[in-house]
């Protein structure tokens, strides 16, 4: 069924997966529309963000964040708009950004909503470049990976949300920017359309090989979103006083066990010793905080002066935000993964 | 034979070694003093020191420096005094700070090369608290484990001569320090002269429960120099936004392969972002020159305040330095290791 003004349709957890999650990990459920009390409003959710963190959430494990509860609605996070209020400073027809889950419905009581007012121009972009990922990829990058002009800089994931935007802020700040992304039509869109100065296929043959000549002068930061195979092509290039900032590892997120050794930890720690290099763990909205305001003035002007591009997937219909959300995790989108609810 | 005036005994790599150094990676040899020209001075060594990271330049692998030639002198640093001097600025009888190498006498230009004076007061000092090992404690804590007062600083080697100032330092700075040491004997002198709030044992059976029960509030900053287990036993007590200056891992120097699986490099590299943890490796004349003369004042002031202790094993002989170095690599020192070249 779409998206009803007298039904809310959720996504729960059913069970946590093992390994990728699978038609019994999610199941959508329909409950009656949840109601506003004293002091709260009822939002009707446009659009939901599918970000790989999400992945985390469905183990029942105590990362940076609790897990969703087994029956819960998954979490995550939303652009909706105000349909009924009691919040002062939020009417009816708001649009806000907020953190509703993946659901039609939800009550709130303002707290960690952000107004974004009527007509906004983007309203899904503030779960992209203007959000959580953009911001992710400018505090990582600039305060963590500390780029100079003529300095090399490496991302994988080159054309999702937080990837291109780290390719094309290194391109701003003067430096070499070096993509990886999964096939040749991507890393064609990250040289031609993102101006990234190479962009390597993951899935090459010679991947190694090819990250190597694009890297002559070796590579002064990693931006690391993935872990895995790429990470290991990445290590030897890695320069003296390199810089990783460490914001996600999407290719062990569906991994059961630990891979076979030889166990490489102590090389990784001898590496990172005998080379300098900081590798640095940063979960956005806990470490960077009061940067949004710097971020937020930044970012808007790039995007208006052409510096920035940014392109969205958008999935129409909540129903489809499981398959949506593989397809994500196994890099079969092609930009910021974003669900359209309702249907158009 | 021991030192003499017109003889010049060096202790030569023969071999390189596989695992652990044996009978066959150095030689005494003995050759003819070497010849001061013109511009240069002739230095006769009085005081050798030992460290952990010579095993490093034993090896054919371009670490942060290059390797020893097999058939050259080992490197290392050195406090000698002035026999014949062509250099302005220096005269026969001054001690200096030099990197002569494991040898009775050499030549130097005065490139790198700190004049102490005629008749400073602890010249070995120099090799130790005051001089390489001192200085990466002070700036690896300072500056990449940023300790806060009240936080919990752990270091293992706690009565080496990193490590035994880094928990002084930690001290000083209002932090809970726990050292981990070899043995009794060195965790008592960690405790009881040092001023360490506890000091486990490495070798005690129940190592890692000891060490939790020292930080019931986990760990702030890890100061790592010797990797394997002690790691091990650190990594699950790391607080979220914990720092890991990593300076040393005296565990791994002579192995010859990499350890058996699983491959935990991944794992490692999911705890640094779960937890929001900055590594960072850092050689300390590379990273933190412009800082000496601010680590040389506060020193003194604490050294003269009593508030920094400082520890040396004197060893007598310069044909002893290399069982004292395999002494040193397994952790049966005891303070900071110098030779002392030739015999009193």
């Amino acid at each position: 069924m779409p998206q009803t003004a007298d039904k809310n349709r959720q996504i729960v957890l059913k069970n946590r997966p093992v390994g990728k999650p699978d038609d019994t990990t999610l199941a959508l459920e329909t409950t009656d529309l949840p109601v506003a009390g004293k002091g709260e409003m009822l939002l009707r959710v446009e659009y939901l963000s599918l970000d790989p963190y999400m992945r985390g959430r469905m183990n029942d494990a105590k990362s940076y964040a609790d897990p969703v509860a087994v029956g819960d609605p998954m979490v995550g996070g939303t652009v909706a708009q105000v349909v009924t209020s009691d919040v002062e400073g939020f009417a009816p027809g708001d649009w806000v950004l907020s953190f509703s889950g993946w659901q039609d419905y939800a009550i709130s009581d303002g707290v960690g909503v952000t107004n974004m007012g009527a007509d906004p121009a983007q309203p899904s972009w503030a779960l992209g470049i203007m959000g959580m990922p953009g911001f992710t990829a400018y505090c990582g990058l600039l305060y963590i990976g500390e780029p100079k002009a003529g300095e090399t800089v490496v991302t994988a994931a080159a054309t999702g949300p937080v990837g291109a935007t780290v390719g094309q802020i290194a391109k701003i700040k003067g430096c070499r920017a070096v993509g990886i992304a999964g096939g040749p039509e991507k890393c064609a869109y990250a040289v031609n359309e993102l101006g990234f100065d190479a962009c390597i296929d993951r899935n090459a043959a010679d991947f190694a090989q090819q990250l190597k000549a694009a890297c002559p002068d070796g590579i002064d930061v990693y931006f690391e979103n993935v872990g895995g195979a790429v990470f290991d092509a990445v290590l030897p290039l890695l320069n003296p006083n390199a810089r990783v900032p460490l914001c996600g590892l999407i290719s062990q997120y569906n991994a059961t066990s630990l891979p076979d050794g030889p166990d490489r930890m102590g090389a990784l720690m001898g590496a990172l010793l005998v080379k300098k290099i900081k590798m640095q763990g940063f979960i956005i909205f806990d470490d960077f905080p009061h940067h949004y305001p710097e971020f937020s003035k930044e970012m808007i002007g790039w995007i208006k002066s052409g510096q920035i591009k940014y392109r969205e997937q958008l999935v129409e219909g909540l129903e489809k935000a499981p398959a949506a959300f593989n397809d994500l995790l196994e890099g079969r989108n092609f930009g910021k993964m974003v669900v359209k609810t309702g249907t158009a």
